[in-house]
């Protein structure tokens, strides 16, 4: 058995296989893992615009730095910005001490949920690039471990649709398990990540609860208002805290809980000032500095609870894409961002 | 009302006191805030070590430094640490709204917990530098606002033992939250604070409990052993992922809660890894990076609390000093940490 498969990392050894230069792709599948039939890798969107920066805009020449990469690698890992992206593909075969052995059978078609960083891939073609949604089709053959994650893919919602909220279903997984009845929320970023929050959060506080959305764009705040996913909406620059606080202490501040879902940095104070003492912080923000937060609370005093947004928890992927099911505004929502 | 010390911000205008480059110290005292005769700096160390090389080791050299950067900023922060440190003195005046109003008097001896990047500061004269402690005796007067934590000082321990619990508080404190009779706990790291995370988590755990202590240095974890705050010690790497994973196995991992107390960076996914599903894990450590600890623990699909370690938590300063009370064994391996 070899959860994190350990037995793939080629150089250096002995680490992980996130931090390996080169894993090998090429060995027979462990009993413990799943090897997938691959269609399109979805590239992360910082490590597709670097390609094309290096190799310019032809298609070709992109799919030829990316076989590249994962020849000399073994993975997807973009070396100058160390990112990844996910996978959609077919199962090919599911080793007997998988932990998906009774669940997924070949042919099932799965994204993974975890990063190309660490997913051992050979690729014996690129078909097509498509710039617009950082996506490669292609064939290959990639692996996952037994910690691996992975999500079925729906048949009811349409794909792009549905990588969408896989790619940030992690926020309102952790929403649901933190948000109590009748509490005050609030949620800083109206972007992807933010809307699902929203959703999740009117859904785990019920009548008595308030949905409050921040962000600095006021069309993103009417969409969502719109998709009648918060009950009120504050325009905000969440990089100024003492302005931001100021505007929500006028929408009823302090809450119980504030989701951080913002894409800038500088976010920390303005997601710690408004929440109540004994509350609770949520950064799923990967633009979060850890010592801003930690030394922030203590510098003005605040006893809240500080939580890094774990990418996981245990159904997060189907608690996503049901919220999506449930609110068909999020998904013309969703669908206008991706056209 | 003024709790975040808002009307004494000078430049640039609208943030809060610790992201000012400059704070007027001199305004008269407001009646929620609360004046200190100043005694002492306990300059950062990372500050006074640039100071040092800056100007070099000459105490008055030092002296002038520290009164022009305080006379510039009205405050001691360190334009290129960007960091600051705590200071000692005296209750002068406390403001009728002050939380404190009924608890301290004019005259009783004090640490500020809040860091000196904002505490707006007015200096008469140094009357010493003391390098080898980073200490800065001198006689001003310093202001906190409402929200600005300080700790009484106590009669009956050494102020430099007294001083050094109060700096790390937070990590106990905290500990004794999250911690659960008949849990089993890995601290890494054998400092200062991982040995008072020890002894709280001792305590929390009860006779059925284990705490484990992981540090790379030999030496410091047998201190531990003596002190008698640890059940066990596991020499390792905690760097090296995989390695210390190994280690903490043949000990008994997984663990119900992990405090991270490393001084070195790249330790999260020796702290993830180790941890149960639907454990917890305390990051107290400053070089903990964000996005390492949130995507690290996604990678290996572990389901597990992640805490920034908030240094306040209500009543953090007695409960530091109580363990050192309760520990004579602490109070010996600080001592000797300060010699």
């Amino acid at each position: 058995m070899d959860p994190y498969g350990l037995r793939r990392v080629v150089s250096p050894r002995g680490v992980l296989p996130q931090q390996a230069d080169v894993l090998d792709p090429a060995l027979p599948l462990g009993e413990d893992e799943l090897s997938i039939s691959v269609e399109a890798l979805n590239v992360d969107a910082a490590s597709f615009r670097q390609i094309e920066s290096a190799v310019g805009r032809d298609p070709e020449r992109i799919a030829a730095e990316v076989m590249a990469v994962v020849r000399r690698r073994g993975k997807m890992h973009n070396p100058v910005t160390g990112s990844g992206g996910m996978l959609v593909g077919r199962v090919r075969d599911v080793g007997p001490r998988h932990p998906a052995a009774g669940t997924l059978r070949p042919g099932d078609r799965v994204a993974t949920l975890v990063s190309l960083t660490l997913t051992p891939l050979r690729l014996a073609a690129v078909r097509a690039v498509r710039p617009e949604i950082e996506r490669v089709e292609c064939e290959g053959e990639a692996i996952l471990f037994a910690t691996g994650l992975w999500a079925r893919l729906p048949c009811d919602i349409p794909e792009a649709l549905a990588l969408a909220a896989l790619d940030v279903c992690g926020a309102p997984a952790l929403v649901a398990r933190h948000a109590r009845p009748g509490q005050r929320v609030l949620v800083l970023g109206a972007g992807k990540s933010g809307a699902l929050v929203c959703a999740q959060a009117g859904e785990s506080l019920g009548e008595g609860g308030e949905v409050v959305a921040a962000d600095r764009s006021e069309a993103a705040l009417a969409a969502l208002a719109a998709a009648g996913v918060c009950d009120r909406t504050v325009a905000l620059d969440a990089t100024d805290a003492v302005s931001s606080l100021e505007r929500l202490s006028a929408a009823g501040a302090p809450f119980d809980l504030v989701v951080n879902c913002a894409s800038v940095a500088g976010t920390e104070m303005a997601s710690i000032l408004p929440v109540k003492e004994g509350g609770t912080v949520l950064f799923f923000s990967m633009a979060t500095r850890f010592t801003a937060a930690a030394l922030g609370a203590e510098g003005v005093g605040k006893d809240a609870t500080l939580l890094v947004g774990n990418g996981f928890v245990p159904g997060h992927a189907e608690l996503a894409l049901d919220l999506v099911r449930r609110h068909p505004a999020l998904q013309e929502l969703f669908a206008a961002r991706h056209r």
